[in-house]
This record gives structure tokens, sequence and C-alpha cells, in this order.
């Protein structure tokens, strides 16, 4: 088994969740899920829509009928074991380097809006928007990626478009950025762009340097295109996320056992055939589980549901000892009103209760994920702020006590001028970036600007303010005439 | 020690949360704690001006000096053994009984705004608010309470409106409500109407029927009107709420271990006084706990640190055995937009996470407490619906994993039609009340409303839908006598 060299500031700069883990499940629960997903990959098994991965599975001893592959649990079990339990992915700025596993929290942006919207405003978006977002995500460093797929630049060629945004991820932030999953070909210019950026194959084979999205086609199918893609990257021995992508009572029966179950089945699945293609290599126990509304069949997000599935998943994880991704800041909402705060929220405090490692659609996601949401980014922004601080353990000490200050104080009294809080008032409490406690005259002198108008302040702002992280032009002008050469090859 | 009485169905109407409790304080942490409190409430004391519960701290051994009590520790504990683990407190109507303690979570409306919000408008809050507020709160099984002073009824005369306030709770609802504390006349009179409800003050001795909130006006000082309400309440045997009102930095120091000390020396010598005033009458550990802005000095709420304040304080509770009140959707936002959504969010789930036994505040809250908002009041509606569903344990067995169903659908199908889903479709998952999963389209068709935009319909609809719950007319007039005697010796 290769090892996975881990970089000397390992997990540093990404967010340490040492708060303990919510845990709903009881041993017998799981015992009850373990032989649910023995039976359901023993019996129904999965479907491989790839030849090559059909052919992987045959020579490892697994029956295979047509397209689908009938595992065996305990088989599947040790190729799980090869995968690492932790590992480390590189940024260009070693400073933006990551780690996934362990107490590591990570967050990339949205992943995959066709639309935007801009306050009353919702349109296609365009490669305009997808500079803007991964410029605001580079912005703020509680993001450790801009993710990949941001929003859907649908102005720029669509053989051709992922050479842009690859371009623009690496050019734009110095962070991970993910890797395209449209076929193997934009694998394959994916990973030849990178190892140009971090100077050879050889380079990101070392210690990865992308993170890859492998949707299942829920129920129990890995299509063509998407294993395509898993077998450059896993080939490469770049971390692939493996990923039911399961609204539960459409693409899973609509108890969350069941889809607990089936979910387990299919992202082991996939992750076996990564150890097969290369043994060691990093993956991603995926998770992106909801539910559809029973009476109109539309996905919902920020539900009791998925909540559930969300903590349930974080402990099953960790039961097969892999880092997993899940969660975000998911809503169905169609503006960055009430309901977007709470469904973002009502699945981000389980992303920290549970501890994901990788987490997607961090900021931005609106609609249910079809909308990529300006000012959504922002309410995003403040919620994992004040998660990252709420998640950072207390240190209750002596000192921490202040009984001076009640000395100094009495009874009755007030803390605001006493020398305890002299010392401490800049930095005691979390500082919003976008709540607002100012009084009722004071925000009517404002503007009387909601949460919402605030937000597009703030994103504005921010755009105005970017700077682009420095990059050796040589580098840059490889990347460019690689992106020229190869589009005049795709034909756009 | 008199036994306090259980109702036959205790507890049946409250919601159950037997799922596990989030704890954060370690041995250490709680040891550490412990020393703190000890220390502060033996050599700093607390202020109670008030001469009759001096005389009984001073009868009961403690030293005296001035206004200031230097309590024992071990004696404090001792009185605090004295009150009952958990208790019921009747309504009118034994369907709406609750029980106060253990798993039990019961929940009231917002409690003291003088301001309301109807959508762009903010107002003095009327009496006809407050009968609109009580209308909404009998109308959702997910509130157990209207509360008390929902909102300031300011038109009405000062002196009497608590004579108002309280027959419209027990008229408009026949839900538990809260006891008036704004001096003890106003408690005596709260008392006298709920013996006329419930036949004598007999039948509320022997098992509770009001509420009270006991604020400290922290830090470390017991004010006399409270204390004078407090002392009517606990000596007819009513539950008080001993609530240490901390926004640290203001009125404690700046660190949430300083501010949690200072919350248990308050809230046990409220306590302990309570079991002076009448041993084993029923208290609940009460706690107000955020934090100021400390660049304005503005309340903030929703904040992390209330967070994890409100996390430590039901394992501190719970450390005492004592049922305990936090948490709430609170916010400072001025409007039911996203800030109100993730504020309230950010407060209630704690308050899930941590158990609370009795929950002010869980709808309308708004504006830090100054406002009570129509449109929030439907938004935390939504919240606490939510959270019942999630923190309602899963059930998982053979059943529940649903292998047929996958029989049925094969790989890459979907589950609509299964016959387990149609067995089901209609009781599976939340329904929501406010949130919307509308596709663009169909959301643009209905007129594109957010969520606030709803919860105008919403809370019309309900009012108007509102039937009063009966009442015997022999007491409802006794009720009305007694109120204009009262506000013509009162002067009004």
């Amino acid at each position: 088994m290769p090892e996975v060299k881990r970089l000397g500031r390992a997990g540093g700069a990404v967010f340490q969740n040492s708060m303990p883990r919510y845990e709903v499940l009881s041993e017998d629960a799981m015992a009850t899920l373990d032989r649910g997903w023995r039976k359901l990959m023993t019996e129904i098994g999965v479907e491989f829509m790839d030849e090559r991965a059909l052919e992987l599975f045959r020579q490892a001893g697994q029956r295979v009928e047509d397209n689908t592959v009938f595992l065996d649990p305990d088989f599947v079990l040790e190729q799980v074991a090869r995968a690492p339990r932790e590992f480390d992915v590189q940024a260009r700025n070693p400073e933006h380097n990551i780690h996934i596993g362990g107490n590591s929290m990570a967050f990339g942006a949205v992943y995959g809006p066709p639309f935007v919207r801009q306050g009353e405003v919702r349109r296609d978006a365009t490669m305009d928007d997808f500079t803007n977002f991964t410029k605001l995500a580079q912005s703020f460093p509680v993001l450790d990626s801009a993710g990949g797929v941001i929003c859907e630049p649908n102005d720029t060629p669509l053989d051709s478009r992922h050479l842009d945004m690859t371009f623009a991820l690496q050019t734009l932030t110095d962070k991970v950025y993910m890797g395209n999953v449209v076929s193997g070909v934009n694998a394959a210019d994916t990973l030849a762009m990178t190892s140009i950026l971090f100077g050879s194959r050889e380079a990101i084979e070392d210690v990865p340097a992308t993170i890859s999205l492998i949707n299942c086609n829920s129920p129990l199918r890995w299509d063509d295109r998407m294993l395509e893609a898993q077998f450059e990257y896993s080939a490469a021995g770049q971390p692939v996320v493996l990923t039911p992508f399961i609204l539960m009572g459409a693409m899973s029966p609509v108890t969350i056992p069941a889809a607990l179950v089936q979910q387990i089945v299919e992202a082991l699945s996939g992750i076996a055939l990564s150890q097969l293609i290369r043994p060691g290599c990093p993956v991603i126990f995926g998770s992106f589980l909801s539910n559809i509304d029973m009476q109109s069949g539309s996905p919902t997000f920020g539900t009791p549901e998925s909540g559930i599935g969300l903590l349930c998943t974080g402990q099953i994880a960790r039961h097969f000892g892999l880092p997993f991704r899940t969660g975000g800041g998911l809503t169905s909402s169609q503006v960055a009103d009430a309901q977007a705060g709470y469904e973002a929220l009502m699945t981000l405090i389980p992303t920290f209760l549970a501890g994901a490692n990788w987490v997607m659609h961090a900021a931005g996601w609106l609609e249910g994920g079809l909308v990529a949401g300006y000012e959504k980014f922002i309410v995003d922004i403040e919620l994992l702020q004040m998660l990252r601080h709420e998640f950072t353990p207390l240190e209750i000490d002596e000192d921490s006590m202040a009984f001076g200050a009640h000395e100094e104080v009495g009874h009755g009294g007030h803390f605001l001028g006493a020398m305890h809080t002299m010392e401490r008032f800049r930095t005691c409490f979390y500082r919003p970036l976008l709540s607002s406690s100012d009084n009722y005259e004071k925000w009517m002198r404002g503007g009387g600007h909601d949460a919402n108008a605030r937000a597009e302040q703030i994103y504005r702002k921010k755009l105005d303010e970017y700077e682009q992280p420095p990059l050796d032009d040589a580098i840059r002008q490889e990347l460019q005439e690689y992106v020229v050469r190869r589009r005049a090859e795709l034909g756009d």
C-alpha cells in the first residue's frame, strides 16, 4: 500500500473541531444497519456502468452479472481498510494546504448551480459569476476552497468550459480546488493542468492537489462518465468523494434507516473500486442525503430528516474508519430570507456536531442547489464563522472565573469598565460580519436594511477589495497555452 | 417536605426529548466551576433587597451584613435538595397539563416586549396585540403556554393591566399561563384569579397552576419587587423560575466560565430562599445568558457565546438535580429576515441539545426582546415543529431497512411509486408550515413571497380560524367581577 504523505503543517490551516461528536445511534442500531447493508450489497448488489470496473471486480473474485456486482461485504471491508484514515491535500499556497480526516473540517463553496441570484434578479449563471464567486471564496478565510463548479458558466463553450473553470480556480485563488468530473477527458485535463501548477504529475501523486466529487446515480448505480473520472483521479492518487445522491422517497425508500443502509452500500462499493484502481489511494465517504416533499415531489433541504441523517452519517463513517463529506448551507428557499437562514443552519449545526471532514456547498447554496446566491453566500460565511467560534472548546481555569472582577464591581453594578473587561473587550466575543445588533433608531438611520440588503453591501465591497494571489508568470503562461491548445482540440 | 402531586397523565402532553444530551463540560471543568461558585457565594455573597428574605437567611444561620447574605454553599445545597426534581403544572384543560423536568420540554411564547412588529410597521404594543398573540399561542399545539406578558398592553391602565392580561390568558387559552411579577400585589391578584379558575386556593396548592419568572438584577442582587412576588408564589407552592439575567460584559465578566459561576450563585441563592419560604416548593433553575456587542454595548442574541453558555447551563442544572429554563428563539434582528431565522435556530438547537425543561421566548421574539413579531412568531413555530421531529429517536429495525422496496425498484430506479412508499407517504416526513420547496416557476406564480410574507398569510389565517376554548359561565363571571373590583381598588 503506498503511503500517503503528510505535509509538515498538516491540518494547521483548517478548522479543528475538538468538541464532542453528537452520536445518536445505539450499538444495537448500528448492528442492525450493519446487517442491513451486508444483505443489500450481497443480494441486490450495485451496478457499475463501466467495463473496466466490472473487470476489476471480476478479477478480485466478485460475482458479476451483466452490470451488477454482488459484492462480498468482507471483501469490501478489506478494500476500505486500505484507504487512508486521514490525508493532506496541497494548495499552491502552502498556507492553504488542508488536512482531511480526524478532527479537521474543511469547507468549500456551493457546487453545480446553473443559475445565480443577485437580490431580486435570478438568471443564468455566467463566467463573470463564476469569477466573482471564486474571488469571494478566496476572500473569506473561513472557506478552504472555492469548490469546483461553483456555478455553471453558461456563456462559455460547453466542451471546454472545464478548462476555463479550472484556470480560474487555479489563478484567482491559491486554495485547494475540485476536479472536473463530467468525463474522463475532463478529469485528465484537470490532472494535466494541476500537474502544470504544481510542477509535475509526480508532485501531485506525492501529495494530492485536487478533490473530486463522484456522485452515485442512486439507487445502487454508478454511471459511466463519473466512473471514467474516478478512474483518472484514483489512478493519479487524487482523493475522490464517493457520494450517494439520495433524496429519500425518490432515490431511496422513505425510511431514514433504509437510506442509511443504501448510502453505506453505495459509498463503500465506490470506495472498494478506488482501492482496486490504486490500492491506498485517498477516498472520502460521501453523503448527500435529504428528502423530497411527498405532496409535490420537490426536493427539500434543511429538513429534520436530513439533520438526523447527517448525524448518523458521521457516526457511520467513523464506524468504517473513513473521512467523510456531508452537510453544507442547504436550503430550498428562493431568496436569502428567514427560511434560507434557518434551513442553512439546520444543516450546518449537525455538520459541526457530526464533525464532517469535507463540507461542500458551505456557502452560496440557494433554491435546492439550482441557484448560487450572492447574498446567501454572505449569510453562510457568517454562519461558518459563528460555528467555528461555537465549536471551539471553552478554557475553564481559575483565571477565567474572574473573581477579581466581582471584587471590583460588586452587587448590582456593571462590568463595562472593569479592568478584566478592558483587557479582553476586543477579542472576547465573536464579532459578526452580517448580523446587526443596532437598536431600532440606529438601524433606521442606517437605512433600515435587512440581512439580505446588508449582505449585498458586503459582497460588493469584498469584490471591490479582492486582490489576486501572486502566481509565477511562466506557470500562468503554460496554463494559458494548455487551455488554448485543448480548446482547439475539443473543437470549441 | 410537602409532597408534590403528580398528575395522572403527567408529561403526556409536552414534548419528550429522548435524544442524548450534548454535554461539553469535562469533569475537571465542572470541578473548577464548583470551586468557583462556592468561592463567589462565600466571599462576595448575594444581595437581597427585602427584609423578610434577610431574616429568613439569618434564622437559618447565614451571615448577613446590610443587604448582603454570605451563603454557606453546603447549606445552599441542602436547600436545593429539598426542591422537587420534577413536577406537574395543571392547565384548566387537563389535555394541556404540563410536566417540568426530566426529558420533558415545555414551550411558551415571547415574554415582555413593549413593541410589536407587523411587516414594515413597528409600534407600541396594545391589548389587541396581547389578545392576538394569546390566540396564536392557543392555536399552535407546539406551544404549551402563551407565556405571561406576551407583549405590554400599553393602552391599558398601568396599575391594573396585570388583571387584563391574566383574564385574557385564562379565557382565551386553556393552557398553562405565567404569573405576574411586577409586585407582590400583582402576584397576589394572579393567585386569587388562579384560585377562582381552578376552584380554590387548595386546588392550586395541591397541584400548581402558574409558573412565574423571578429575574435577578445581575450581578448578585435580588430586587425588592421581584422578591415580593417570589414570596407570594413560593408560599402558594407555585413554581418560580429563578433567573440570572446575564448579558456578558455588562451584567457579568466577559468570560463564559465567570458568567456560568455567577449564574450558579444567583440561581441557587434564589432557590435557597424559595425553600426557606416553603420547603419543597417547586423551583426552576433559570438562565438568560447572552452577551453584549463590545463595540456598541448593544445586547446580542443567537451568538456563539450564548449557544455554548446554553449547553453548559443544561449540564450544570443536571449536576444540581434541578429542572431548568433556558433558550428560546432569540435574535437581535429588527425583522423576520435571514438573521432572525439563523439566530433563533442558533438558540433553539442548543435548547434541544441541552434538553431545557421550560423554554420561554420560544415564539415571537424579535429585536432583542423589545418587539413581539407577528411574522417571527410563525417562523419560530416552524422551527419548534421541525426540532420536535428532529429530536425524536429513530426507529431502526429490520422493517425500516425496506429491503423489499429495493427488490421492487432495482438499480437506478425511483421509489416514488413503490409499495413501501405508498404505505408511508402521508406521514413519513415532516410537513412544513412555513417553508416552501416550490420550484421557481410555481413560486413566482404564487406571487414570489418570501418567508416573511408567507408568515403574514399564516398568522392572519390562524387568527381568523381561532376558536375560544369553552369556560364555565359562572367562573368567567367571577373572574370578571374580580377584575372590575380590583381595578377600582387599584384606582384605575
